[in-house]
């Protein structure tokens, strides 16, 4: 992996003063043109051994171009509120907007490797965050980010001497640390180790670029010159390929789908409605204050479902048994500017709840593969390949702790008119039914669709779908708090069984 | 304070099931009303006694509105990214943006009233905060929020009685904590403390609202009503006053003022520019290194100048000597519709550096009293009132470590010419002179005149401005790179002598 960055790589300082200016008044003017445009942001991360030059070359690049629009993020241990939210959380609120350069000092590699090489992560364990980290980084691509990963490499004895010459020098000294030394004991290991994470994470989209970082000249240009022609190339729109679209999705060829089957006439007569709320909204505030939950757990609630099938109802009714203080509502609408400058699912992973606390998301990230795709507002390529970045964003979730529970409200056809009238006639102006509704309603059979596609692709065993009959008001909403009782109950008792194991 | 609140307040069930359903109605209505005009935020706050209702009463607000358009925020003890930077940060972000109410459990009032009871805060520090807290919501009315807020108060008797009946409920036993019956021997001192708060803290624009909360109904009624009235009146517009304005800003009738006293002729030669240049840029890293930097103190920069002044070149070599991974570079340009939903300064406060960190304002806070005057961007009773709001700002940056520095670059008319053709010529785009540039050129005494009364009115002595010659490019960045060196030492030596004091 690193045979070629052990050959002594140099360049001679005057080629690099005569290269220089050149390299930065072209970095500069395709940093203005992305700047301009506003169509993608540039993720540079910069990573390798101690003394290698990585804070060097952080600030080299920002004195050659214009570091107003450049952040840089440095992660060393997380801080309370990240590290009670799933682990990428911490650098998807770091993402640079479209249009902008983010540098990571230090990354979504840096724990991984650093656990695995003092033994704290199992060989296993970590092929699957590295798993993780190329779905991520897919992700990012696909959603036009210019990813750069860039591996400074010192051989053992370079790194030794790299070390020595740094310390000499009073303006480098600080640099090099007690730690610095230690970690040079493991070099044969962060060798190994990062050789493996490298190998498995250089996918074609991003690529790792390794860099002998020895000579600063010679690491410095090699840098420069990678980021200059990369940003160039994606400016210019040059080098991005067709990603072939897989064939149509098939729907069945008789009626039958996951919502004809759903027995829509259900009922729950007045009386028993009122028992049965009771008893789960009760039995709800008692799971919510569970020091089990409060501890380790958290809840997110998605609900998606036809127009007018009572998703604000149902969402009171759970709301209602819980302490105001312990939720977050977070009502979907169009995304704001800022969320419109970064990934589809930014502006989700912003409103995750930390531990003890639940999130109920009012329409979610479901939207991409609802309306988006119905009303072609993406690509198909891209509400495709949503399917399995929402698997994979609840699969962190699950992982770190949270609870998902999914409702589709479904009502008939013939429901829906009856509540769109009945809306039109009411007094309250909230209720205003719009010509989107209007719209929405004749486009029902693809909504149908859509729906079941989403069911059949993101029904996982951590995060299944909830299909709700909500013809009758009173059967929905019994059932979604009995749902997320159930599925906070079940996932209480399976922590009881794993602390019993140990 | 509380005589009216200990007489035994009730309203009868049959009263409240009728009065209830009206009182939502209306308090959706409005609700919708404010939603769709995106005009103000409401900022409940609801405090008071332990076992007074305020978990039910927020409960209930939710039931009463749409709960997707509220959030509540309780604040326990700070999150480590909150402690490291000014103690009202985590108030600010968690504000609610025009359109949606935000309800307060616990808020800026909840750490002074206690920290006062436990004998942590002097009479005088708890004065002071008062003061910060009042200018606070001053502002936070003055950009149009409906500020309302709640003390519930119990009597002595009434609380023990409350607390006992909690208790008894199964659904709400939960609420009442060990904790609760210890305060209850403090109830006293609270009562004390908390009467000379609220009355210091009850202004014409954000009055203290004092409920009694023995009676369920009573209270649930009474904050109802004088919730919907208020957004009503606000809503409709009513019982707005006009602020009279102060008489304008009377400038002195001779030439004399603090940037034609300036002696741009000032110059560097180059050899002299780049050893001092390479002195300074020395000391402010080590400055930045320096342990007792790192541990308690930021940095925040502030680079407003005249149009081509040369500010992003001093904000290179300010860079240069730093880590990029310890500073941000924070370009202001058109606040974003996220930002536009808050009050002014939410977008510089949502920048702030932690503790250890820098953040470098390339243009700032000061573009109200500035650019925003000068074209006519805001009313003159909002800049008028900014010049305070700024003071206090940077004074709680200031108080919780922040070193605050603040340039002005000035060139002379002439030499902005000259640098306006200059880059007309220029060969790289990004140097283009805008129209805009041009028209500014056109307002060169409008803005003399805002400059002179922004240094006047916001030159403290805690964040004092500095005027920077600036005809002459190695002369400012000297004496920009030399200012923040000596600032810095400044602080730092300070913290010495307070150290030593104790």
């Amino acid at each position: 992996m690193f045979e070629s960055a052990e050959l002594g790589h140099k360049v001679d300082k005057k080629t690099f003063k005569t290269e220089v200016p050149k390299l930065r008044a072209e970095l500069l003017d395709v940093q203005y043109d992305m700047l301009q445009k506003k169509e993608f942001p540039v993720v540079i991360l910069i990573s390798g051994v101690d003394g290698s030059g990585k804070g060097e070359t952080i600030n080299l690049l920002y004195s050659w171009m214009d570091p107003r629009h450049i952040s840089t993020l440095a992660f060393s241990a997380p801080s309370d509120e990240e590290s009670s939210r799933p682990y990428m959380w911490r650098y998807w609120r770091a993402l640079p907007p479209k249009g902008k350069v983010g540098i990571f000092a230090g990354s979504w590699y840096s724990q991984p490797i650093t656990d695995r090489i003092n033994g704290d992560m199992r060989r296993s364990e970590l092929d699957g965050r590295l798993d993780d980290i190329n779905r991520f980084e897919t992700m990012l691509v696909n959603e036009g980010a210019l990813v750069l990963k860039f591996w400074f490499h010192l051989s053992k004895d370079g790194q030794k001497t790299r070390l020595k010459a740094l310390e000499k020098d009073p303006r480098t000294a600080w640099r090099v640390t007690k730690e610095s030394y230690e970690r040079l004991k493991t070099y044969n290991q962060l060798q190994q180790v990062a050789g493996h994470v490298l190998r498995v994470t250089n996918t074609a989209h991003a690529p790792w670029i390794i860099v002998e970082g020895t000579d600063d000249e010679y690491r410095s240009l090699t840098v420069g010159r990678i980021v200059l022609e990369a940003m160039k190339r994606r400016v210019n729109q040059e080098g991005l390929q067709r990603v072939p679209v897989a064939p149509p999705i098939v729907h069945p060829i008789d009626e039958k789908n996951v919502l004809s089957e759903l027995d829509l006439t259900q009922k729950l007569a007045k009386q028993t409605y009122e028992t049965q709320l009771a008893k789960y909204q009760a039995r709800l505030s008692e799971l919510v204050r569970d020091p089990r939950f409060v501890g380790k757990r958290s809840l997110v609630l998605v609900f998606e479902g036809s127009d007018a099938a009572g998703k604000g109802g149902s969402i009171r009714r759970v709301a209602a048994s819980m302490d105001a203080r312990q939720y977050q509502i977070v009502p979907i609408a169009a995304p704001t500017e800022e969320e419109r400058a970064q990934p589809y699912l930014w502006r989700f992973w912003r409103h995750l709840p930390r531990t003890g606390r639940a999130a109920i998301f009012d329409r979610s990230w479901y939207g991409r593969v609802l309306v988006e795709r119905v009303e072609g507002f993406c690509a198909e390529a891209d509400w495709l390949r949503a399917y399995a970045e929402i698997n994979d964003f609840e699969h962190q979730l699950s992982d770190a702790g949270a609870v998902v529970v999914k409702f589709w409200l479904q009502i008939s056809a013939d429901e829906q008119l009856r509540r769109f009238k009945e809306r039109q006639d009411t007094e309250f102006k909230r209720f205003k039914i719009t010509d989107e509704d209007w719209r929405n309603r004749d486009k029902w059979d693809d909504y149908v669709a859509a729906v079941c596609d989403m069911v059949d692709r993101t029904s996982t065993g951590l995060a299944p779908w909830t299909l709700v009959e909500a013809n009758d008001k009173n059967f929905a909403r019994v059932k979604v708090l009995k749902t997320i009782c159930e599925r906070l109950e079940a996932a209480l008792k399976d922590d009881d069984g794993k602390t019993t194991e140990k």
